[in-house]
């Protein structure tokens, strides 16, 4: 157990008002455990409870060494997992996982209904959203990674490649470097494609004039990393170049107001307002920005609904984007971690129009 | 919407006693629209209505065509999607996709107290469970491309790789011949390594006298395809020429027990008591097998537990494994697809012990 990181979940589980907390999501498990399961469509759970017992649930085919700190509950394929897990669970407020499979919830509430279930996945988000020097110096690493994969991929792009022949590229660089892999499937898109923020990436063929959005990130011993550049085969428009321009400002605009005090929605404000004034505000059409450590998508949102104080720690992404239906679109996302009186960018690679 | 699909899950709906049912998982949720959707974090539901009314909750980000048949509700990020389904929710027994993430059933519940919550995949995962001729086809042409491209990784194998590379040339492999990717992460396991049936692919270096557990599958247009061969490097020992003939011998019979009529239970009994009546029982640590389809796991599972009947549609696998702590494993995994009076095997590669 990672019992300092425990402690502070059993801080924020008093602050919530919760006597038990299940833990399913790999990432928060393996925060607090140092260990990694995939469990697929089995039930893993690490029951944590107020008086600071933790017991971990888990398949016996994910066999697991003892550690003195844990209880280790396993079971079989043949067993019902969630009726070992029902026995364990103390009368009270119980603290769910967000992304816990509801089965194994709706079996729990059947064997135990007087519970009462909560939303408990902020105990543990709330101490991961906050990353200490070990976990930033990881984060750093990988997004420095990440730079090289895909400058090496940029410089390798010719006409004629598909969406998907560039994606794997990208992946085979950020394997070759010491990346254990993607952490997400790399985004590509050309052209109109680009106007689409989650096309999926497929056989369209690069052309002259294309934009050619890259969103790509890579896990470095679990430590996530997510970037996005835009650049442009052959030639830019001129309207290519004004949306280039336009959503370079929003993006340093987000970046330099990144800062401990204000919320969190105060970041999406400076950089959405940049594209706005552009008149393009009803084009960029998502979030400005995520948080990412262990997952590539975790707390906190860089949107207009977060007013969560920012603090140092924090690190996410700054992403906004312009998407013009049928013609082309534009995205230059970075990371960013939250220092003492500003923000640190985790990314250095040129962000400056390019054509290839 | 795929209407005769749905007209399988309504029929389901109503001997289950089901008003309302939420499916969440992506592949579910293409099996009944064609429209494949992968959410992430964020909410994904269809809500299916017992007089036949559908409607697709989805965030605007993924950007969605209209559909007569079916209501779209959109929202963004800003918006709490749950409340814009407690909305559409009628009262009485809802049932909720398995693998729904719990933070959306517990905000619905909070919102709507008073419904009775009940497991409702079944009614989705039963009809998802008996393939069409359509469905065979595809799984059929998956399982081959999967052959070919496990037979390139096995000639290609040499002394001093990494399971790492092994895995990477597999997924290279597959993409090659036409596949979208892997259908999951391949497992490599060499010596030692190989008595972990979950062991983590990792950088073990190939040497001579190792077993090489090459456990594969690929995904040809949602279509999963799921192989295990094992094979030695340089040379086999009495005892590992033993344990294959063994673990062969439990994948041969329980294929050839699996037929429509008998419980899935008896196709586990079959495969098992072979490695039973060997002295070897205790070494095999796991079910016999797991349906796949649309997902590389899905109902039906092949275990001791499973009484279910066997029908004709079914497609599920059958590995055996021997695990050897400290020394070496094997298995063997083919998949099968029930037909009117036996079983088709979906695979064709050798199964003959190899020595590479």
């Amino acid at each position: 157990m990672k019992r300092n990181r425990v402690n502070r979940v059993l801080e924020n589980m008093e602050k919530m008002g919760l006597d038990q907390l299940i833990v399913g999501e790999p990432a928060s498990v393996y925060y607090l455990t140092g260990r990694w399961i995939e469990p697929g469509e089995r039930m893993l759970a690490l029951l944590i409870s107020k008086g600071g017992a933790c017991a971990l649930f888990v398949n016996r085919l994910f066999a697991q060494a003892p550690d003195e700190d844990m209880r280790l509950v396993e079971f079989d394929d043949t067993d019902d997992a969630a009726a070992f897990l029902a026995e364990a669970v103390a009368p009270g407020r119980l603290g769910v996982d967000k992304a816990w499979p509801s089965a194994f919830l709706i079996r729990l509430m059947k064997k135990r209904p007087g519970l009462e279930i909560l939303e408990g996945s902020q105990a543990v988000d709330q101490a991961r959203m906050l990353k200490d020097e070990e976990e930033l110096a990881a984060l750093r690493r990988s997004s420095r990674l990440n730079d090289q994969a895909l400058e090496r991929t940029i410089q390798a792009i010719q006409p004629g490649m598909s969406e998907r022949q560039i994606a794997r590229m990208y992946e085979d660089n950020a394997i070759a470097l010491g990346a254990m892999g993607n952490s997400f499937p790399g985004l590509i898109c050309f052209g109109e494609n680009c106007a689409e923020p989650h096309h999926e990436t497929g056989d369209r063929r690069l052309k002259d004039g294309d934009s050619v959005i890259l969103d790509v990130g890579l896990n470095l011993n679990h430590a996530m990393s997510d970037m996005t550049r835009t650049v442009f085969l052959g030639r830019a428009t001129d309207e290519q170049r004004r949306v280039y321009d336009l959503v370079l400002r929003a993006n340093e605009a987000g970046r330099r107001a990144a800062r401990p005090g204000i919320p969190l929605s105060d970041i999406d404000r400076a950089a959405r307002s940049v594209i706005e004034q552009a008149g393009y505000g009803a084009r960029f059409i998502h979030r400005t920005g995520h948080g990412i450590g262990l997952s590539v998508h975790e707390p906190p949102d860089v949107s207009s609904a977060n007013g969560l104080i920012c603090q140092p720690g924090m690190v996410f992404s700054i992403e906004p984007g312009v998407y013009l239906p049928g013609a082309f679109g534009v995205r230059v996302e970075d990371l960013v971690a939250v220092t003492q009186d500003g923000a640190e960018t985790l990314n250095a690679l040129d962000r400056e129009l390019r054509i290839i």
